[in-house]
């Protein structure tokens, strides 16, 4: 950091290869304040913009805050959100480095971050999966989904749910150890595995055949689902912002993969096959509203 | 330009520093639609933050763009918000690498740039600047707030302030060249020059003792002021928005200085001295709202 908050704009020396991402999460849309604290807007905003740069296998650099407060936010609340994204950014050793404030009518996070890399080889996109490559995925999935259902009182569950809802982990440390371990493609799941898995396919060429099954499950999400009404594959492959890694990785890399998500996990739910789109197989009659995928 | 828009993140070769502003936008705060068009909307967002890059002297390079749209938002308008931040980004050779687009209650345009250096010693900040340099302003003033005055009908004056209100031009060549002419200090007027210039005395630990008859008023702004019952040079020391840049100078430097300009044009209005604050002489009478500058 050679300049930092305070001039015109912010400067840092450089890795060779810069790799940015912007997300921009609003009250209401992304998330609820109330169910939601400040802290929790902080640090989930910044989470799901660092969560961009795990998935490309960068290392994190700095983050930049353009914050619009609706009228009578308070000061303390404000800080809060500060404190809330300051701790994460602390975790993964971020600078947040500048920013922008203003007022509109509703309170709005729009978080750039930069992260850094020596080579471009270093790096992994969306467009390298190959036939016969492995498909993991870290950790487990439908924690999110199910974590807003028992928030908003649609299910009971555990707090675990809900506190993965409210603050969600970037999988920086994993995206860049599977990046160096060789993986063809990744992709942090965001929108939810079926929605994410088919913008591998479609950007690789190939089709991502995954088994249903297979998939591993937040503790807790079977149960929610079931009162939701749903199946926990619809819940755990249709849900959003676990922010897990999608990792295509080929067959000799294998152990070097599972070895690289270390207490992350990585799970192997499929393969790559040549052809397009997403195949899920396994659980055809639990799958509604997938049945574009099946 | 390695990987842009479709995968998790821009990823684009690195100088050995880099320069990151983000600037935000909303509709009914920082612009109005209708008398702006969305083309204006585009084009401004990216003028402003773009105008942050050239107070560094640095050279543009990437563009990100959160955007939120407000229900109802049709196609065609979004289309022509990215061609006019696309006009201004091929003026200036910038390329709009990713970004991320939402709903929200407003139009909000949050746009960070990230410009670029071959070492810290090519850029300048706000806090170089040293007594007896010399202070002065690229372009003209007072063209942004009097056309807005237009804009809304409170005075009658020519287009051109008008346009100069709705399309700002970041001073990025001039920025560059004043920056390796030797400039000790540089901030970009977005605030107005009484406040900016305040800014660039306080991280210097300096005075700036301007000159208010030295100011270059911008055509039409004396009579765009005397319709709204201010002097010209509270319209031009107090409005905002003009993105000229102001340069502090060491008289070694001066004719290097103006010579960096180049069309642009320099005006000398002051000059640095020990102290702190900014003293606005020459027109005490003309200064209602700036008693505390004199």
């Amino acid at each position: 950091m050679l300049r930092g908050i305070g001039d015109d704009a912010a400067v840092v020396r450089a890795d060779p290869v810069c790799v940015v991402s912007l997300d921009v999460a609003v009250d209401g849309v992304h998330f609820r304040l109330g169910p939601a604290s400040f802290a929790d807007a902080g640090r989930r905003a910044l989470a799901a913009a660092l969560s961009d740069l795990a998935a490309m296998g960068a290392a994190p650099g700095e983050a930049y805050l353009g914050l619009t407060l609706p009228p009578g936010t308070r000061e303390e609340d404000v800080a809060a959100l500060f404190v809330g994204m300051e701790a994460l950014a602390a975790e993964h050793g971020v600078t947040v480095a500048g920013g922008d404030v203003t007022s509109g009518p509703a309170l709005s996070l729009a978080v750039t971050v930069v992260g850094w890399a020596g080579a471009a080889a270093e790096l992994c996109g969306r467009d390298g999966a190959r036939p016969e490559d492995l498909v993991g995925v870290t950790g487990a999935l439908g924690a999110s989904e199910a974590g807003r259902a028992v928030l908003e009182g649609r299910a009971a569950g555990p707090d675990a749910l809900v506190a993965r809802h409210l603050r969600p982990e970037p999988r920086l440390r994993a995206g860049r150890e599977l990046a160096a371990a060789g993986a063809s493609a990744m992709i942090d799941l965001s929108d939810g595995l079926a929605t994410d898995a088919a913008h591998v396919a479609r950007a690789s060429g190939a089709r991502l055949v995954l088994d249903a099954r297979a998939l591993p499950l937040a503790a807790g999400v079977s149960e929610v689902a079931a009162a939701l009404g749903l199946s926990a594959v619809e819940l755990a492959a249709g849900g959003g912002e676990d922010y897990e890694l999608l990792a295509c990785v080929p067959p000799a890399r294998r152990a070097a993969a599972e070895a690289a998500a270390g207490a992350d996990g990585l799970t192997w739910i499929g393969r790559v096959k040549p052809g397009s789109g997403v195949q899920l197989a396994g659980a055809p009659e639990a799958l509604r509203g997938f049945e574009h995928l099946v």
